[in-house]
């Protein structure tokens, strides 16, 4: 298996009928590269949910249903057009790459839980995926709060544009913060007491989960119950919105906070993620795999 | 403690700043008989979610935090007129009354969720809850859908308004309605397997929990994060909302199917509530307390 599924780099040949792309282009494939194309979700441009499952850029089939799809750590990768992002030449591609799966997850449910002015949006984890929803969310005009941890990494959350920060691990946290937020994303991925977060929810707030969690947490009905507020999944985003997201990214200036490495370091770098010690993705850059 | 909380009686005294009320009229009083009427949720006219907890109609306090509320099994109740309702004269009384909990818990989030014509609802359970959903969600114009534990009931769900039926007994029934509902309004209060459920659910879908369980059941990504789906909580509804509903139900002809009891065979009645056995609803004869 070959994993990869945040990849930039530029055409360097096209088929017969490709329209949308040409040589020279700078553009990006995110972690899906075709879906059925027929199902409703498809049809809404919603390729992330097609019914049929899409086809995931690595450890997958292709529509064949036997080809392997073999990801981005490569020199070369063959994709149709239509599953092909328009990178903005104004972000540099190492931290434009992340935006492809990082970044359309967070922007996908801001934009369709309403994220903007007057709006109170929460951040649960301060990594890859937080720190690209700090940027959106504060770009799209929303109060944004980080709910981490720990405070070591406040002085990053209030520049990468949150307004306030806290600590989880201060049980005074949930006193002060009770009935804040109208939107929270949880982006992290261990067990937690649903009903101490969604307290945290304002009447008629949505927690949106964007992590997966390897165990589930019991869930029961008070903390819903107690102010109409909700639970949602959300998974990246579709082609169409995910180019939306690289085109407001673009106008606001928002990247990715990477470190790019040669993929000799890969081993390294996968042991720093393990250990919550990177700020905040590792990006590898493609042309170390001739060395 | 003294309980009943879906009263409906005849105005016999007002006080001298009554202007809404006179005597003579038919009120109810809900489950709740006052609340803060300062905070956001009591500004909204969302009293259920009153910031401080609405002052319900029994084994609770009043406003000054000492007398305790006694319920409706009694021959007079004495409230504020801005939490009783007017009961339109086209509803018999006893029929009335389960519209006061059992009928808006059902009507607000049918509303709130938009059931209505082109939109496909699931009601979960068929019982005192569930009976009302079907009535409220087929005058709105759904395609309603019992789910209930076997087919025992379903001469009774087509009767009511339901358009399908189906057991969750069978497990045919998650293979056949699989990603079939906008809604589904959950009034069973049993443990549950939620992403069994939540697949149930079409893109964007979101189950409503009315009933309020026991124990919690483990709730992980995979079924929200599946096709955008939510898990949302609903208590009853506000005093303003619960007169709508019993104007919509006026209009559309609908009330609870009940058995009337003196109250001598209380203790009867609640053994057969335990057993599921009352078709939908008991409700007390007051009459009788005085027999």
């Amino acid at each position: 298996m070959v994993p990869g599924h945040e990849i930039i780099g530029i055409v360097n040949k096209i088929g017969s009928k490709v329209g949308r792309y040409k040589i020279g282009d700078k553009v990006g494939v995110g972690c899906f590269a075709d879906s059925c194309r027929k199902c409703e979700a498809c049809l809404k441009g919603l390729e992330q949910y097609c019914f049929e499952g899409p086809n995931l850029t690595y450890n997958a089939l292709e529509k064949d249903g036997k080809t392997p799809t073999q990801g981005g750590y490569s020199e070369k990768i063959v994709v149709d057009e239509n599953y092909v992002l328009s990178i903005p030449n104004n972000i540099p591609s190492d931290q434009a790459a992340p935006l492809l799966c990082a970044g359309i997850t967070m922007y996908s449910p801001l934009m369709h839980w309403n994220a903007g002015p007057g709006k109170k949006v929460g951040i649960m984890g301060l990594g890859g995926l937080g720190h690209i929803g700090i940027k959106i969310a504060d770009a799209l005009g929303a109060e944004v709060t980080v709910l981490s941890h720990s405070l070591r990494k406040q002085e990053d959350g209030k520049r990468l544009g949150a307004d306030n920060f806290y600590a989880t691990s201060d049980p005074q946290t949930f006193k002060k913060l009770k009935r804040s937020f109208d939107l929270i994303i949880n982006t992290i991925s261990i067990e937690i007491d649903w009903d101490r977060y969604l307290n945290l929810l304002a009447l008629d707030g949505t927690m949106v989960l964007v992590g997966v969690p390897e165990k589930k947490s019991p869930l029961g009905f008070a903390a819903l119950g107690g102010g109409r507020r909700s639970i949602a999944g959300s998974s990246i985003g579709g082609i169409r919105e995910t180019q939306e997201m690289l085109n407001f990214c673009s106008k606001h200036n928002i990247s990715s906070d990477i470190e790019c490495i040669p993929i000799q370091q890969v081993n390294e770098a996968y042991q720093r993620v393990v250990n919550s010690d990177v700020r905040y993705r590792f990006v590898i850059d493609n042309k170390s795999i001739s060395n």
